[in-house]
């Protein structure tokens, strides 16, 4: 697979457009300017609002794809902040950029990271699949942003165009699933992987303090052979442990970047060694492990490793249901349900119930979870729907991701801190529930043999006698072995990895 | 299914409070306080924005459930404004509800429907799965708009009680699906279904339009024999036309309202005829002809009529999938594409490639039509969630409908706007098409047989001939005969029926 | 959308091959032969095995895609009999094919439409997506048989040719969907809708029998206000039926056949007026009121049909998925669970624990329902992926819409049989929950207002008092009004139509 | 998380039934009776065919559950037989189980893992749950195998009981999901596996043959600049490439077994030490890394692991359904398409269109994808439905888990034999649209500016004339220029990895 590289396409043959340098004024964010601005694109001019930095690229997008009121998410633009400041700092230090330019466009991509100029990126999600409006919005934000730290006149391009400065050497082909990994690792980082794991902390505590408590276990909702309140926890501790380092295993797709592909991932108009400076660079902002990734036609034509931690969320998803599910069977009744478990009453649960209250942060975990899954499977098909040298699902795919990513550490917090952390145990219902199920009559098969064992297990249920009193009077067993084995206490094993 | 019913559970037994009429100000809205108000619930007091209608309750599910940036839609609360209204119609013209309370009642219910009172119901999607707390927000709201109308203090609760009055005789059981279903109705009948409908009729204006152009058809991907633009394009619209009757008909089960049913559907502490006087009431405000749900606890366990809303809504999805995908390939090129179609060039497509145009409306359209049926897996899922007397998987559902009738009529009205309405033909690339194609060799077939048509067809594709030439030199048919069978206008039938 | 209509594209201008008119003989199926025997088509010979009727693609099909061990459903072959015998019926009578030939096809539809055939359609599923394949495999196999049938030669295709006889005037692309209309309409009329009635008829009789049990209700999976056991399973029908009547609306898609549209839509090869003959045949032989598509466009571009019945499927699903939830909670115990229903002990539950019996037609169903909607997604998916004349997706579609129709039929009987018709109820337990339920309170909310009632259950739960005791210790009530209006038999309302 | 191990629950405390030493006969599989034979379990007699080694339990299910045609597959049975060979080996090493019932069982465990007993498995998927009937099928069979060994009475559960015996230790809570993560990792390994690295090779292989014949690029579907046909085919191999590694890391979820926890988790029945001991047995007889699972909760609670591999098949799906439609479309025409690709012609295309042929392979592999995504729904659905102490959705998961992994491993083999290897390019089409794409404008960009560069391609696209007329006419390069920069073969760069 080598083929040698033409020198001809270096953007060193564009002749800098002026000799002087200009200087940068320490201006604060904002317009003063009312009413309408002339912009222009290669289509021709376009009137935007006068108080706003963007042009007319995003102008139009705005007049084409205001559908619903789905924006596409500001992470992306804070991504792609730090997309604009790597290529601004990595073309500087060719000398294909000139200082200044890299140091007016690295000012307003800062602000862009800093998420002070979130107002200037308006755009919907439901636009052109490749994100080319969403990157040409930052190339206009950050073209005009500089162009008056500059002291010169928006609406010219002069002396910051948007796509020749600050799009140099890239196209939205490379650099918007560059974003779409960024804000995703970002948001993983510092949204959904610390929720979930004080999630699992706080699991993980009730587990322990609850180790030694012996409970009824239930199988296909039937009642079963006891367990701890503590185990049982510690399963769920464990799904969730288990679900945070699938996640973070799939972020190793991520950390493989696009930039540098260009326009088909042939990097066209990009200089050679353009994607390793870049990427490293990005990793040295973001302070995580970005490379640049080995084949730019599979991070360009596809976006698997986007639909990878999807799927990785929607197995939290499925992890956490299960939890809240069992939660709020657990805690039924309070006098007519399972009643084991008692959640904090957060909120008056009805309308025209007085007293009524309801496991409502369970309830609205599942519907977390199921909405995860829902968009999760919009993000495969989506996934699946690329063609050629592009997939272009990217606005869908983004949005997808960071929700769910937003709304299942959202939701974790909100679960432990007002439902998990309060719950506490009625132990009578507990208690009471274990010695009466029959299934105790388990630890007497391996004495008496399981066909034996069935028939005094059903007996007590027939005519309603306990499990002792049927035991005897079947014969099968005496009291002293009974007492001695049928102890709930002792049937719960050691620790939580079985025999 | 007869049984008797007790007398004992009317509102009548309740006393009025009260024996002075206290008199409606013309109050506009608003609170001029500012800093924080004492509100109460039955667990409590809590401190709410003293700008704010909202009380106790509302202020409790701010706290517990900020979750991500998905607010209940408003058209929800729209809907419960029609709810709110008639209830308080019914129960002053029963005479439980004196009049001066009803009318303060429906004059906020109308503010609400209006949408003037929208920043006062600021809830979260994810919430109690009843969606008690958004109804709980209404009964609120309009208890203390009521109050300020009545010259009574915020706060107070009288002497209209979000309980007692707002909330008489209903239960967020039978209220919370009866909004679901009138918001859907109206987000139907006033957004989906007239864009869907200009989107068909501007598909037949250009099926009519071209209704004589020849053009080669296609089947899996490959030539196949002749048919004309209008015929391809009636079946578009045909899609989209067996659509829109498909979500008509589903409306069906939306009509069918669950209020009067109460708390688990036995109406408990609504008076009887209740349910048929409230649908009735629904029905004179909205014009949408309501009934009252034939079996309450159907309506109140399931939301399956808005499951089977859904999937239609998912249908449309399909078929609109499948035209804005048509209409990309047809429009792909300029040069190396199929190139048949012209679309709108509305923005310049890329940020590197200069002078790139992309079929940027059919993208979204593709990516509205996968979140569609992303969602329809969200609520399919939900709906088989519920338990007992009560489906709690409600705020994902009504979400999720909203959000999908909303972008989907959007989506075609820009679609329409922006691309069908300025599509035109390429006609050269068409007519070079239709005749290079070799499967007009099917029309030999019933003349010389199909082994005798296939083997032209292959020779002439495997020595780059025309069908003319392999066909005369097959020496199976003669050059009049050939001329005489093989004319694409003559193969292309007739009308859209067929044969 | 009107055109004039060629006159050229008759098959009558091929002349019949022999003026001689062979007989046919009374010949049972089967083939003596051993070994393999030599077939061709347009592409050249092939060796099949020589006691089987396929031809030369049949068996190129089974080289090329024998994936997995999913076949073609037979219903597709049995309902293409009725495509071939209606075609060859329909050409018969216009003189386009000779009587003898007709009726030697027809015999040997017949024989494929009942199944005595069977073994001569081995193809898989995955194959071409138009079906062509499964089309072909009947042309063979019917050319084959009615050969065989008039004294002729195997393996010359005469005097019987699969392409000019048998598929006279037909395409794969116009045929395909027709038998996929057929197959599903048979199988839902024989097989689904009618266990889905006796499903529901079991349902009622449960509901009747039990409609003055009165029981807690619960909501949220928490104690709510009575409602009788009857008045539940009342819910439960109506779903069954509501969804019953959603699989029948959509049957009315299904009878518009796309058959007289042969290769795109045109008609092209099969005479004017065929589509109208075409679907009055198949009706006759079905007994079903099958139509001819008026868009054949849309009927061979999409499959629109099947993607709408199959989400009434899914509707079917989702309703009795949370109908088998219900009864397998509502079973759960024996003695740690809700315990209000008994259902049949079908078999032992469990390797280990003896006596354990479990809610395992309930869990069938659950998984079957968790199928059909997964399935449904992949219908829905593949509907979207249409492309210009053909949807190509056939096979996929086809297989999942029956294998969901088939199994939810199957699952519904099993169920009925085995779990719901032997269903009894723990009167004990009912009883003692239902006046255990604090939410009985909520009857005092008119009587003392919404707060004090809450108040009131919030003592008993607190202090595990009786709601009596709770509620003469409060004050709010004495205990003649307390006894009259807390009255579970009265608060269950009449009928199942709410207040 | 420490608890004292009770010593009572010990196996050892029953008594040897016989002390007598029965010894193993070379007796071949198959029983010679004919009609019925009476076999038992706890809820009484079964009459079963005589001519089968299956009891009571199997037979009832087959009665209750005989639901479609849903066989649990073959590979469930064949890995339990790894895991009764296990369990007998262990219990024989310490001495519970008599090394002569160990022998007996040990070798039809082996028959069975060898296939040659699959008759005798004849359970549907749509069963209990937790796959307690396929557990007892294993259970009868080998125990009633090794009665015929020993020279027993079939029916008489002695001297070899089903129960007590062969599921010695054991629970089918943790014993199914055992065999669940054997088979997958036996499918995975054996049949997807090494199918989806032959067809990586495959592609890699076209990939190197083809890495210096340029073409044009295309992102939205329309004209780019261009790559070679090796580059965009090293997108391919690199998608398959990843999604293979996802699988791999996904089994290590699979490797951890929940054999040891039996009936809830804690192991009860089960002597201290079986879980790592049955776990290092399997391991042993597989030669796969099998260990115990450290939480038993987890691995019975839920099927996690299982859920996370079938995302990684999805995964696979949604490569492999980019490039099978990238492939289709590339051969689309021949003479209306794209037509860059010939793809073998494997068998007719159309029963209509004579000469017809359509690119099979690839619909099958769309179609194959599709459902698999399809199966991933529905297996996460089920993988969120756990309860307490059991994930009740075994069936249905590994249903789908190894029939998913089934089709994509036939079709990967199937596509690659059939498709992929035979595949050539038409160069004569290739060469011409790379000339023709006006995208070359692109290289001009870093010379003149977008701007610029913009213009000349929209006028040249506007008059029909090529880039280099429409460049030279702007004015703005001189043609020494423009040949040096827009040079297809010098703008591809060089190697897989951009710039």
């Amino acid at each position: 697979m080598k083929r040698s590289r033409p020198v001809t396409n270096s953007t060193a043959e564009k002749k800098p457009q002026t000799s002087e340098t200009p200087s940068m004024k320490e201006l604060p964010i904002g317009l003063k300017a009312t009413g309408e601005r002339k912009e222009f694109d290669s289509m021709g001019t376009v009137m935007v609002p006068a108080d706003r930095y963007w042009g007319a690229q995003t102008q139009r997008s705005l007049k084409h794809f205001s559908i619903g009121n789905d924006k596409m998410p500001k992470e992306v633009y804070h991504a792609y902040g730090y997309v604009k400041k790597a290529a601004a700092l990595v073309n500087a230090k060719a000398g294909r950029l000139e200082q200044w330019r890299a140091d007016a466009i690295i000012r307003a991509a800062d602000e862009t990271i800093a998420g002070a100029l979130d107002d200037d990126y308006p755009l919907y999600v439901w636009q052109t699949g490749s994100g080319t409006q969403s990157n040409m919005n930052v190339n206009e934000v950050l073209s005009n942003r500089a162009i008056q730290l500059l002291g010169g006149e928006l609406g010219t391009q002069t002396p910051v165009h948007p796509n020749d400065h600050v799009n140099m050497g890239q196209s939205s082909n490379d650099t918007f699933p560059t974003a779409m990994h960024i804000a995703t690792v970002l948001e993983l980082d510092e949204v959904l992987l610390p929720q979930a794991e004080k999630f699992a902390i706080a699991i993980e505590a009730k587990s322990d303090e609850w180790m030694d408590v012996v409970k009824t276990g239930r199988t296909h909702l039937q009642d079963a052979v006891p367990l701890t309140v503590g185990q049982e926890w510690s399963g769920y501790a464990t799904q969730v442990r288990d679900a945070i380092a699938a996640v973070r295993a799939s972020m190793g797709g991520l950390y493989k970047l696009a930039a540098g592909g260009t326009a088909v991932g042939t990097g066209l108009n990009s200089p050679k060694g353009f994607s390793i400076e870049i990427a490293e660079a990005i990793a040295d902002l973001t302070h995580k492990p970005f490379i640049t990734a080995p084949n730019k036609f599979a991070a360009q034509g596809s976006l698997d490793a986007m639909v990878a931690t999807m799927a990785t969320l929607r197995g939290l998803a499925v992890s956490l249901m299960k939890i809240a599910n069992d939660m709020r069977w657990l805690a039924s009744g309070p006098r007519c349900g399972l009643g084991e478990l008692l959640l904090p009453q957060n909120e008056p649960g009805s309308s025209i119930m007085p007293g009524k209250v309801n496991p409502t942060q369970c309830e609205a975990m599942v519907m977390v979870c199921i909405q995860v899954i829902g968009e999760d499977n919009a993000v495969a098909f989506a996934g699946s729907q690329g063609n050629f040298e592009l997939n272009a699902m990217r606005p869908i795919i983004i949005n997808n991701v960071l929700h769910s990513a937003r709304i299942l550490g959202d939701m974790c917090e909100k679960m432990r801190t007002y439902s998990i952390e309060g719950t506490t145990l009625n132990r009578e219902r507990i208690d009471a529930s274990v010695n009466e199920s029959l299934m105790l009559v388990t630890a007497l098969s391996p004495v008496i043999g399981y066909d034996n064992a069935a028939h005094i297990a059903e007996a007590a249920n027939a005519d309603g006698s306990t499990l002792k009193e049927a035991a005897l009077k079947s014969g099968k067993v005496d009291e002293a072995t009974f007492d001695r084995v049928v102890d709930p206490g002792k049937l719960v094993g050691e620790g939580v990895g079985g025999a």
